[in-house]
């Protein structure tokens, strides 16, 4: 932190014991400029907690970061990433002027670098995805309540994973009923056909594959309340004769499918474990069988933001294709389809958070600011992470390598209604 | 060989040498079995040079292997799928029967297994590919001559890669305009647009932006006479204001484009160098660009079979999906759509054989029968190794990881013409 201080400078931090309010100020807004050099120097200013701005003044800044004290900013220094996080939920740091649009000037840019020493310890504490590590790790994102998931989720399906807005303008329900007839289309469902889910989240999707595509789903999840969810809904809308919720993990789905289906669950289970979640629909998956893997990617092998990693969703890692392709290579699975629906996540995220900012004040009840604020920048920031094009929303469509049962082209998947 | 014969085969041997007609023609017998269950026991009879017929009595055969001689039936032994090749092309092996047919049904019973010794020993002597080997091995494929080609390719793109067959009734032509096409649509060509295309062939696709899309088109190929024809070609098309052919290797490709296409090069240039590539278009492709890679690959990291490599494609080495990410992954590329045509090369290597099988006649002057033998088995046996699921074909779209000037569905690639 010395090194680029001239000896005028280092008089100063020797001058700062001793109380010279004049001196302090000084080392202060040089701290601050060194923040702001330390995240690539967005056109954003720092306001600090006497009020004084720092930042370029030929920049027009998109927003301020308003840091509140002093220990703030020494440890945002140390670690913005985290620290933003932590210090935003507890409102010790606040940003004056539009989230996203701050976070999203932020993610442009913050400089690409790998691990800091601080990371490297983190994850050796972080606990694996052992079977209970793994349920210990759902529970801390999941179990919260479905009452507030219901408040910024579409409804009924409650679907807690990218929607598809072939046309922009859709609403946040027509894209997620788009985006599960977009999954139905490529897997070719057909009336009677055994489908298994690995991960069905509040049961949206099993639901209706079930109601809409006449096949037969078995649909597993770790999280309790969300199974008690999902089997709820099945009985209120009629269709446990089709249906079948159970609370285990995907390791041990067992039985034979023609369609195995994942939404939202391998940026979860860690990477170590693709290998054994190939071997499962491997074993599950009839010779003609098709699957599909919905999931939150990266261009390359990277690491989740620490702080969401952390806080929001312990365990996470979202792959990059060729950490993905470790499900489907060692078992000759052949891939037919990848898409990309990055910017589709910006959008759900974007309607996400302004249904989550219209309710926050009925979570006040129940939670802790530093939870609701800390939720309201995972959802912003989340956001400006897939506009900046920092994650990405793969879909996988694959099969047995020998089935020739193949449409001649994907028109099938554009034909009728709009998508 | 010995291991699991008893002792009274272990005598016969013994006799072998004493020219006792019986034993010999028994450990004929013996050997042509024991190949039957080296290659999956597939339901085909063998006959050897004396019309003897080896196979199960039980099983209809889709067809015969004659083996006319003694050095044949032991070859085939020892590397079944090398020697095939070799044997074939010789005519020392013929096939009764349906050709394509006989392949299908092999690949899909051989045994999935690994290099064997020799291989390795095959691995150790191939040249890499250097900048000359690069050229070595391309001219010993593609400078046999343009009219050898143009007998069975589309007439006049003349591509000697997967065409589209979005009807599969459409003719070869028609198929391989959908294709150039399909990769122009994905790469939402506009006009004035800068291209730049690694691997040319002939310069059919080079020739097709220009004219269909009015995009500036500079391509590049180390094939002299590949480049030669490319040249005529333009000029006689009054397009070289537009297209310029290089003949050169795609590491020395400069200047700064709104577009990279590669159809057909992936598979030549060796995993080694697939960073490189990377690395090439990194620094050549512009903020807002977008690249298409059209490439064989496989479902896993895997060998080309061996006897094409060594006779037809020397240095091929077609990628599994994770080998592919090696180009884009290093630059963060972002993959935003693969597609696999798998059976589109079925269909596209029947008619190429068909046409093929129809002009062999015309190749008697100038090439010998072996040459002449070779290519047909060689296509055929691709076309078999389509069928099957032993090779796909990948289609991979990308951009820059922040490029956000994409369309909201792939319904654009499926609105206008039959495709």
């Amino acid at each position: 932190m010395h090194s680029d201080m001239g000896p005028d400078q280092q008089k100063n931090i020797l001058s700062y014991q001793e109380g010279d309010a004049r001196l302090v100020e000084r080392l202060d807004e040089w701290l601050a400029k060194k923040l702001l050099r330390a995240i690539g120097t967005p056109p954003v200013t720092i306001k600090l907690w006497n009020n004084r701005e720092v930042g370029d003044p030929e920049i027009r800044p998109v927003a301020s970061i308003k840091i509140n004290n002093r220990t703030s900013l020494v440890t945002l220094l140390a670690n913005p990433v985290f620290y933003f996080g932590e210090h935003f939920s507890t409102g010790n740091v606040d940003i004056e002027g539009d989230l996203p649009g701050f976070l999203d000037t932020v993610y442009r840019h913050l400089p690409q670098k790998r691990g800091s020493p601080l990371s490297a310890v983190v994850d050796r504490i972080r606990a694996s995805n052992s079977l209970t590590g793994a349920r210990k790790n759902i529970h801390h994102h999941y179990d919260i309540g479905n009452e507030f998931y219901e408040k910024w989720l579409d409804l009924p399906a409650m679907q807690y994973t990218c929607a598809y807005f072939p046309d922009p303008a859709m609403s946040l329900e027509e894209a997620q009923n788009a985006k599960m007839h977009h999954i139905c289309r490529k897997l070719s469902l057909r009336p009677g056909q055994k489908v298994v889910e690995a991960g069905c989240g509040w049961g949206g999707l099993a639901r209706f594959m079930a109601r809409e595509y006449g096949v037969n789903v078995r649909a597993y999840n770790i999280s309790h309340e969300q199974i008690r969810y999902a089997k709820q809904k099945a009985q209120e809308e009629r269709l446990t004769d089709r249906v079948e919720f159970i609370e285990d993990d995907y390791r041990n789905i067992q039985g034979d499918y023609d369609v195995f289906v994942s939404v939202g669950m391998l940026e979860h289970i860690g990477i170590d474990n693709y290998r054994l979640l190939g071997a499962v629909i491997n074993n599950v998956l009839r010779e003609d069988g098709k699957g599909l893997i919905h999931t939150i990617g990266r261009n390359q092998p990277d690491k989740l933001n620490e702080w969401i990693e952390t806080r929001i969703f312990p365990g996470a890692r979202p792959p990059s294709l060729s950490q993905m392709m470790t499900v489907f290579e060692p078992y000759s699975f052949s891939v037919l389809d990848v898409e990309n629906l990055r910017l589709h996540y910006a959008r759900t995220l974007g309607h996400w958070l302004t249904r989550y900012e219209q309710s926050m004040h009925l979570f006040r009840d129940k939670y802790d600011d530093t939870f609701i604020r800390g939720w309201r920048l995972y959802l912003a920031g989340s956001q400006a992470a897939f506009t900046a094009g920092t994650m990405q929303l793969f879909q996988v469509l694959f099969t047995r390598p020998r089935n020739n049962k193949q449409p001649w082209s994907r028109s099938y998947l554009y034909n009728d209604r709009a998508n």
